[in-house]
């Protein structure tokens, strides 16, 4: 990707020297996620374009520098299936990282596919091998989760991860996912998973409210199809007059902010976690919808390799949720214009990447 | 108060009749604080004018049609100089009760002062007596507290420890409160007690700001003096280039709330509790202020009986604290339109009333 | 059952009056579990003998002096089918009640079946009607749960809904659950609700353990056919070496509480949950098992509304959880003594009392 | 040291080569604390004799193969008054670290003054020089804080940080320390600072307990001069009947932890911090103390780098506090061994160390 708003073109690098401590993955599959689409865009800020974009991927390890141990304390062969944490060089030392405990804050912290320039090597996903440079985090692939599965979750996973913990989501609790996404869907397995009660999904196109339905919702309502007033009533109806436990905002619009405080209940939760652009501001009125409604609104950014590590786990145990069907289709490197084209008119989900086909 | 905007009428009503479990209070001091401005001005919903305000008061035991216990379990006595807790009737069996353990949003609940109609008979503190239905939590005055004290906290002092435990101040937070009335004034002092760290304040007039400083508070900007980014520069330089850990809106400004949001640091809290009426729209960036910073924000409703007992406890532990100088004035009955005008006007923090003074 | 160790009788008690807000419960189903042993054995301190046992029962609305609403607002009818929270008079007002939120340590707190005497009406299940006396939470049984199923999980499902919520289980928590009684079964089958990922399950005799694993334990073992240092062994294999996240205690064993602190992992939770009567003291090293392994240790006692709430709604939505065989066999009043002798001997793991049978 | 129960021996090293990004700190002093005594008696496990033990010292910083920051994000300069955390190698990357966020119990994890040799170089306080190995915390000591009040504080403050963060202090709480050693003087003053109501101390000798009182404790009970049962009632006497909310165990003896689970209130919380090494096993009954008392008991261990920063900053806004009478008198290197015989025979609560003096 040389820049936003320019086609992506396809480029050779020279294969990279190892480091001690380091490895080359042979990449096997890559995704094109709604950052890659703002990243193409470019409302991101700070990026330095020329980039390799595709910051979750999988493969298998070609070259070691080691040993190497993965985040089990197990050592690493060449062969071996694996995937790695996207986010690298948190501190661990800065006031964010020790003092406060929000190491997604980190000023340090470096994002594969997003934050590293083209110019400093094979970071990203989008490319036949990936630098993993010492220091990231790398974990064997289980052999009950396929490549297809791993990517179809891929980031949203590992962000829904995250927001399912920052919800608290409980036995019994009833959820409202706003957007279905990758993230939102992958949200709405992870709170069925956690033994939610009812579980609402408000959100467009019609195959993506069938596959929310599929993931877990009980109840899937499309945007374009009903009104706010409509959407209210339903979700005040099937949850004793009082609205949700928990929203989960997926959707990055501004007017989705403003109708979720207005279907939590009293003293429930509401976690924001699909903002990652700036899409303009939302109108809350604090006396209605947070000081009188008791509520409490928690941001989430981000992700920790504690959410990464347990992303596989929930993979592992969880073979029946249908990932693999958020990423329904794999293009090769030079129809990467064509997938971003397809993400962004919402033709697909996720596109998945496999830098090796023809 | 016989109805929004009109002048209070001095009533004589008859000695009322004691229930099983009744007690009389004859007042020694009751309030004006901002929430009976609110009602005089008719900007809360479904108040039952004709009523008595006055929903934080202290007196004198006057009769009792017991035995009855205060709230620590030891019986009451004619003569013993007592408060009450002005919520009563939280009906502890529907789901705000029990399910979700938020009681300051039961439906059943009621407030002195505020939803009781005078055709009830003398719920309100603006009175000579005050009758203490069956079931109110009564509880003794320590000796060491004096009237004055106990009415200069009054209602923002129960609002204030409230506020605290949302926020969860703990050793070393920094914290800033955005106004400083009665309930702002009380959260200084708390969160100074809990060994908050640098405690910034903001508000108006310069008594109040002084004030401030006497409650805690270690800069006390003043909101007129200073522009928003002076202050968001202020606090910045401050607290390591990050923002404050906690932020309390104590301001009942929409304004605030936008403020609110970027004096806080990333991760950090903010709790809002000074919207118990409707001020109109906050516009908030859901992506700057909220998802990326990792925001946590809390709204907070009433009181809980728990926090009228603390409240009693810490000014029994806590008498260095200059809590009676919120209080700065005395008023009797007949001049509770002149209090009323004085506080509209911000020319007194809070009006005292004292139904027996000429 | 009309003292310690003596055996059941059947006695006759006159239709009582309703007092407004009481309604009478024809009784379908009551239960005979672990604590009706300890009664029996009179383990239990402060039992005003004689008592009508059962103190979690089902039934129908024989006759209602109303209108009384269910815990769920609405109006309950003669006719419904309708459980109801054993434990009633809880204060509200009390220390306990509200500074330290822990309703289940008031002192006013009565439970049907075990702290009511016979003396005083039909406090108990085993017997054809339930006397509901006013404040006790009622609620309809939902059409989807059977009576079978509500008993099969009874007080043990209470408990239980106590103990997930204090365990704090999150999905991808490994938990093991020491006991196979109808506590432990229940717990097993909530932690896998919530998303647990290895269940381990500890106890006997063998079909308990088979009822363990369809209750959704990974692993069960026998607690006479394996030693402590095999069950360390298998535990720590199972679990990166370092001991389950959770160890949940309902044997009301002194050595399992030994044995449960070697089982969890540093920084784990230890919820102690099956010591209802006294068992003799535990021996534990405080630097090898608290201090330095950074532990938690949680006692949990009792259980409140929400929690009886949550357990109707777990059976309504986990209808495929096989609740109703925890409790194999139901016996008539006629067969109460048999059905002691049967408990104790652990020869079934519940009895099911039916006081209509013939 | 050169093994256990041998005499501290003074020896020569040769001045370290600086790898880039370490330091060397001129120190001005270390202190002798409990765990030196433990370590001299050959208590803790694991221990590579012969070391040099000193693990909180301060100093100058004499040497920088910089540019190094310090823990603020300033660059460091020689000639900086500074102080460092004393546990490094924390690897941010086992399960410990990362998905348990224990790093307390990171296996990497090394300790100046306790797990690194002296073969390996200087590594502990009890020098003229330490050696700042890169990656070690740093922080410069503020002016307002004296080396004294930082070495007074010393590890024990560091350790009392984490406990009152553990016992989660709030204003109104009561408390209850065992022990009044450097960790449990420290949390005394951490109780006062963080607003806890009533602070009981238990301890000997005479003069600890003074300092006690002068660190805010309201009562301080002489271990040997009152029995158990004596204190259980004044316990019992002073809060409700009810107990203290909160015990801290500081006092690393067997019998303290079966005596603070009876001090405790039902539903309170007991930390226990004092069982720095194996001093027997203690006797629990469950039913009474842990399940029926609903209690909560958190084993607390170790420090991480926020405490570091916590306790500097509780030292700079809390001058007031006594902390340099914890460490009342100051050795020369040649004197340590009568340190370690006075610390032992508790003629001391804390030596501290000048190895520059004569």
């Amino acid at each position: 990707m040389p820049a936003p708003r320019q086609p992506i073109e396809i480029r050779e690098f020279p294969r990279p020297d190892l480091a001690p401590g380091a490895a080359l993955l042979r990449t096997r599959r890559s995704e094109v996620c709604g950052t890659d689409v703002h990243l193409w865009h470019g409302r991101l800020s700070g990026v330095p374009y020329p980039i390799i974009p595709g910051h979750v991927s999988a493969g298998v390890l070609d070259s070691i520098h080691g040993p190497i141990a993965g985040l089990d304390g197990a050592e690493l062969r060449e062969g071996d299936r694996a995937v790695f944490f996207d986010v690298h060089r948190t501190c661990g030392q800065c006031r964010a990282c020790t003092v406060h405990r929000t190491p997604t804050r980190c000023p340090s912290r470096r994002v594969y596919g997003i934050t590293d320039s083209a110019a400093e090597g094979l970071y990203g996903g989008w490319a036949q091998h990936i630098y993993l440079e010492p220091g990231v985090g790398i974990a064997r692939l289980p052999d009950a989760v396929s490549v297809e599965d791993y990517i179809g979750g891929g980031c949203g996973l590992l962000t829904a991860v995250h927001i399912r913990e920052r919800a608290a989501i409980a036995p019994g609790d009833s959820v409202l996912v706003q957007g279905v996404g990758a993230v939102g869907l992958c949200a709405i397995a992870l709170c069925r998973i956690a033994g939610a009660s009812s579980i609402f999904a408000i959100g467009d196109p019609a195959p993506r409210l069938e596959l929310a339905r599929r993931m877990g919702a009980d109840h899937a309502l499309s945007l374009a199809g009903t009104t706010v007033s409509e959407r209210l009533q339903m979700v005040r109806d099937l949850t004793n007059g009082e609205g949700v436990d928990v929203v989960i905002e997926a959707a990055g619009s501004a007017r989705a902010v403003e109708e979720g405080v207005t279907l939590v209940r009293d003293g429930g939760r509401y976690v924001i976690a699909g903002h990652y652009t700036d899409v303009g501001p939302s109108s809350i009125n604090a006396h209605h919808h947070i000081n009188r409604k008791h509520l409490e609104i928690r941001g989430c950014w981000g992700s920790e390799s504690r959410h990464f590590l347990e992303a596989i786990q929930i993979l592992e145990e969880h073979g029946s949720v249908p990932w693999r069907d958020i990423g329904a289709r794999t293009y090769p490197l030079s129809a990467l214009n064509e997938a971003l084209a397809d993400a962004e008119a919402m033709r697909i989900t996720k596109a998945l990447v496999d830098p090796w086909a023809g």
